[in-house]
């Protein structure tokens, strides 16, 4: 549960928020330097607690020691920063799904077992940058939207695949692939509402307890 | 999904946006008069669309036509506009699922069923209050966030208790209640993300859709 407020926080409170730690900052593209990574990581941090509109160039570069000014030189505008952090968001949690030994799993149900247990994983281990992929997605230019709306098709189709696999093999019961599939992605997704590093619970401990969920919606 | 767009909205965008065509006007306690539940319907569209922070009295007051003096007349601060309402949205929530005569239902199949249903058409039916009670919980101060967390415990002891009923007469599975009815949870409370009236499925479809699902859950 976050941290209640009332005001906005300044940039140096935002960057001691124990509720804001986690692993997001280890997610950006190698081509990126030093610098425009720590202003992503940062940005992460200020989306997560002010929310897009409650956020300047201004609290974004400070947190890095930086002027709005030198931040433009990495990112021409805080929508290009928001993009960034949330294109890279869905890549990486698409990619949690997608890898080569999760495809390789040929029994249906350790495939879906470790799939939900992954996604869920993902978005524990980077809950902060995933709250920003979902609460600020409605502040994207229409252009980025429609990128990040075809990143979130693939994932949905991802897990559509393989819960319809199991259809058709007859190790899952005969359910609405696409229906079924959302409440998956649900219990997923859901945590970053309410997950914190300090909870008694691992990523690994919410992972497993999901996919077990995950296996019950099928279960014939 | 929500509509796209890069800058904030203004006023009268907010109030014509059919993504946030919904019934949370109809929630207010009685004893507020009607201008007041205007604010209040003007609040949960602005805050849905821009965020607490990126709303401003001027902006709830003027969808009513209204200035932001004649706001302070009903609501001293921002904030407490943002408390009447996640405080309303929590209170509806927990009604939906408390009522005497989901409470006198003996089978626990067929009260958790039932609850389950309740609870995700109320998100459904008032998804823009409900992800305003998601997304900006922690602009509250202290002290209503402790009022609205009690709120949210209680919803969760509703739902505890009728999967431990069940667990206890053997009608469910010995799983674990406190996970079990957060994922529970988390079908119902994940909608207010992608839900929208113009899509194809009805509240009540979903009802008894997630309906289906927690019976799997708890399925010996």
């Amino acid at each position: 549960m976050a941290k209640p407020r009332q005001a906005r926080l300044t940039p140096q409170e935002v960057s001691e928020l124990p509720e804001l730690d986690d692993e997001s900052g280890t997610l950006w593209d190698d081509r990126l330097g030093p610098v425009a990574r720590g202003l992503l990581t940062s940005a992460v941090r200020c989306f997560a607690s002010n929310g897009f509109h409650g956020t300047t160039t201004r609290d974004i570069a400070s947190v890095v020691g930086l002027s709005p000014a030198a931040l433009y030189v990495y990112f021409p505008s805080k929508e290009l920063v928001l993009y960034e952090v949330i294109k890279t968001g869905h890549i990486r949690a698409l990619e949690s799904i997608s890898s080569a030994d999760l495809q390789s799993i040929a029994d249906p149900t350790e495939h879906l077992r470790a799939m939900v247990s992954r996604y869920t994983e993902f978005h524990a281990t980077h809950h902060v940058i995933a709250r920003v992929c979902q609460y600020d997605l409605a502040a994207l230019t229409s252009q980025h939207y429609d990128e990040i709306l075809q990143l979130r098709h693939e994932t949905n189709n991802v897990f559509r695949a393989v819960v319809a696999r199991g259809v058709e093999t007859g190790d899952f019961a005969d359910v609405d692939v696409k229906r079924v599939a959302r409440a998956m992605l649900s219990l997923g997704i859901d945590l970053v509402r309410w997950y914190r590093r300090e909870g008694v619970e691992t990523p690994e401990q919410i992972g497993q307890f999901n996919a077990e969920m995950a296996l019950k919606m099928v279960a014939k």
